[in-house]
């Protein structure tokens, strides 16, 4: 299916998942594309995100954002070009980031739109490692883990979107790196390509034991967006003072189970004077404009200057949006996951 | 039984208590009085305090300090005169605080020791509110909590030496100020006599509910030193940024479950943004001199002005600081627990 310039393709919400998301929590609809009022542009996807939070979105559980209602447009950041504008500073043709979600049109008053160099190289980085991602690896490796040289920082998904980079600025920092990753594929890559000390599978069945011969000076800093049993196995390895950002659990989003009780984890982060902290990186928009520059600049040099790699995962048509999303949350995709809006 | 000053009484650890400590697991003997060697000076206890922290070093269980042998002296700090000297600094006559446990006398090289005023008005305040236990209150709120003005602030076993100062503390810094107390006792002390907006008996049926509707705007700083139950019910009403300075788990430590698995507690962790951080206070003393001093400063004004109160459950004799022990752990003491030694 092919994007037609009069008809807007929206995914909507059709249901809500309790489980694992399948295709029929999705619908695709199509609707005229609308035109821009007074104070309005009209936008046009050409990129869309695919991110784990996503899934927190499909539910009606409270938590830090409100839910997609039943019937709504999936939300998630774009790349997107100005097809109309009614507003100052936008013009036809400009490149910009915006939630507008998962469709190809969308109206916008200008509000979480920022302006993209309109030539830019890669567009799709502004999703990824230049993005919301990469601030995430970021702000919440530097700020809240506080990694100094010759400590070990452990980071899970580690060839995902926000663990490469986490990993790969630990190792710029100084820091023995280690990753987890699913499959022996995804950990060579670890090693070899994105210069991890090691990553372990977390697939296998001596997985524990494996990290911890990975870590024989314990952990100082465990990044945190998977849960379940990998956080299960990194919590006896925590070191004194270590310091853990919470930015995600994917492992628990579809609802599957950590086996620890709480009075175990309070009591290892007493004895240990552990520091964990959750973080929401919109936050850190709003509160940390110094850091927000600081990442841009740092992150954007290594980048150019090939000292930071970046891989992504590229679904082309948003049709396949759904299913990409799937196997997201099973951890199928390799790289940052980005769907190609089907151009005209 | 009375001190005699040939002899030196000990209760030593007699077994490891699996659960609750009983008498069994505690013994009185007695031993000549050491004789000061050289760099060695002879200390005579006349205050001893007794605090929670001291059922894990019962246990062999991992923890950040030594365990108690078997046999040994139990570990605890006390307000001692030094009796014989041959060291520099210190004579006879002079009052200091010194960790030499659960015994009359001790040998001492003077590590770990803090001289204090020869003439003291109430020497077992510093075993309390000027000591340890007010450090920790103190260290824990202002470092970690960070406690602003009309934020909500909660504290359990809000009468006892911890948690005394906290609220007090908080209510000095302009915070709403909710404690948790076990009985209608200590309940309308937090109130009356500290000061406390409200304070929740957790021994209530509907205790989770009581304690909602004191916190009708939510809770920004939970003093964590109770754990269980107790947090189970603190737990939902965490906003957003909350802080949680972590610095006790009394409900744990005779080895009571919370039922809370890790995966929920993480989950409200990473939504409401929550910093937790475990702190020893013993860390504070090496890597904040200046947060020491401010301590010293501030509460000791505070406590002459009559800003700050301060109430002692006081038990005579060193041979009931065991039965006084096991009624700490069962939160039968009212105030900071120490034990005057029987003078000469």
């Amino acid at each position: 299916m092919n994007a037609d310039s009069n008809i807007n393709r929206r995914i909507v919400l059709a249901s809500r998942p309790q489980a694992a998301p399948t295709a029929e929590h999705f619908r695709l609809e199509q609707h005229p594309v609308p035109e821009a009022g007074a104070g309005q542009m009209l936008l046009r996807a050409e990129w869309l995100s695919l991110d784990p939070y996503m899934r927190g979105r499909m539910s009606d559980a409270p938590s830090y954002a409100p839910s997609v209602g039943i019937g709504e447009v999936m939300t998630g950041g774009t790349v997107s070009r100005v097809v109309q504008s009614n507003l100052d500073g936008f013009k036809p043709g400009d490149l910009v980031m915006a939630y507008t979600g998962w469709q190809d049109y969308a109206l916008s008053d200008g509000s979480l739109v920022t302006k993209l160099p309109a030539d830019m190289a890669q567009p799709s980085h502004a999703l990824g490692v230049l993005g919301m991602p990469g601030y995430t690896a970021y702000a919440g490796l530097l700020d809240i883990g506080q990694p100094q040289a010759g400590e070990t920082v452990v980071v899970a998904a580690a060839t995902g979107a926000v663990g490469s980079v986490v990993g790969q600025v630990a190792k710029l920092r100084g820091c023995r790196v280690v990753g987890i990753a699913g499959g022996a594929e995804k950990c060579e890559y670890a090693v070899k390509e994105l210069g991890f000390d090691a990553c372990i599978d977390h697939r296998a069945a001596d997985f524990a034991k494996q990290l911890e011969q990975a870590c024989p000076q314990g952990i100082d800093v465990y990044f945190e967006n998977v849960g379940g049993a990998v956080f299960d196995a990194v919590l006896p390895l925590l070191n004194v003072h270590a310091r853990v950002p919470l930015c995600g659990l994917i492992a628990q989003y579809n609802g599957g189970s950590a086996d620890t009780s709480s009075s175990v984890l309070m009591r290892r982060l007493l004895t240990r004077r552990i520091h964990m902290q959750g973080f929401i990186i919109f936050d850190y928009y709003q509160k940390r404009p110094d850091l927000l520059a600081a990442f841009h600049k740092e992150v954007g040099a290594w980048l150019a200057e090939g000292k930071l790699r970046y891989r992504e995962d590229v679904v082309d048509g948003l049709e396949n949006a759904p299913q990409a999303f799937i196997g997201l949350l099973q951890g199928k995709n390799f790289g940052k996951l980005v769907i190609r809006i089907d151009q005209k």
